[in-house]
């Protein structure tokens, strides 16, 4: 359990907050929440920048007085000392390697084409976007076939046991259909997906966790 | 230390790779080198990606028979439990928190103009990477001023003393001139470049860390 009491500051349409409170729903911790309008601006203010975090994005964990941004160590936070984080070193290395590929491979592929095609438009893109929609389809699509093909034999991405790994993995793959990718032909994947549905705690994204608000 | 002999698989050229040899040497952990010309191919080939890395990238960590991709996650697994981790909870997120910027924000816009411009040359890029010029640019300012301002006031990025996540940010931040951006306005990261470079067991980019080869 933390420290302190912990504070979400998020966006709920943001795969990369959900993350976060998945991670406190499995583990059964209580998060305040506080939304804010990333496409309305309200992250960009002097006194969100002053008060929550001065780079302006989301999420922002509060831990007291504490403000740590990054979606994967509001999660390391969250997770530390619970079931979710491996016991042994080397697998705890292992699940950082996953979450670091989530960031660097998975992320600005396909929840920037999801955010680009479902909430801004094609149509509104600008020329700079536009060019870069082929690049961002075949990184995602082989940051898929990584995934799909690491899982072959596998439950989940680290050992024998669910870690905060497929939890930051899951986040945007389960929305990757937004971005244009499919699944079809990526059925570890997609077994996969369903098991950490199946975790006892698992929250949808729209659902708030109990405990929450 | 490691729980086994520890083997770093990399490209001497690198930041990335450079990061893991630093933390290393500051720790006094012996390191295997093995060197690999990824501009070459060497990394691409069947074999590199059926027993180092199927993803075909640098560094791989190899601890006994795991092989552990991912720079920083091998700087977690060299550094936990050194002085380099720090002994809060909140703070080992903080550094996290850092070390998810440093491959967010930093290396794909310090790095990659780095490797563009210095190894491949501007008037060899294609058209697609010429149209990235720009957005890197002003992404690399923007990651670079960021680090300047948290540096106010402070001696190292977390806490008061040094971390992973300043090891992890010196890698391509004290070759960023390569890649065309300047320190001249930045004198915070400049100091700071300095107290990293006075720790003991530093050692440069190009130099060997005495008991590794």
């Amino acid at each position: 359990m933390p420290d302190a009491p912990v504070i979400l500051h998020q966006d709920p349409r943001s795969g990369k907050c959900y993350k976060v409170r998945l991670v406190a729903a499995i583990l059964g911790i209580p998060l305040k929440i506080i939304d804010y309008d990333g496409m309305q601006g309200e992250t960009s203010t002097p006194q969100f920048r002053e008060t929550i975090n001065a780079h302006g994005v989301l999420p922002v964990l509060q831990v007291g007085e504490r403000m740590l941004p990054e979606s994967n160590s509001a999660c390391c936070y969250l997770g530390e000392g619970s079931h979710l984080m491996p016991a042994k070193r080397i697998n705890r290395a292992d699940m950082l390697r996953w979450m670091f590929f989530e960031q660097i491979n998975l992320e600005p592929n396909i929840a920037t084409l999801r955010f680009w095609l479902q909430f801004i438009g094609r149509a509104h893109l600008t020329e700079q976007q536009t060019s870069q929609i082929m690049p961002k389809r075949i990184g995602g699509e082989e940051a898929l076939d990584q995934m799909n093909a690491h899982l072959s034999g596998r439950d989940f991405f680290v050992g024998t046991r669910p870690t905060l790994a497929d939890i930051s993995l899951y986040a945007y793959t389960h929305l990757c259909e937004a971005g244009g990718f499919s699944l079809d032909d990526r059925p570890n994947i997609a077994a996969w997906l369903e098991r950490v549905e199946a975790l006892p705690g698992y929250i949808a994204m729209n659902d708030t966790a109990p405990g929450s608000g």
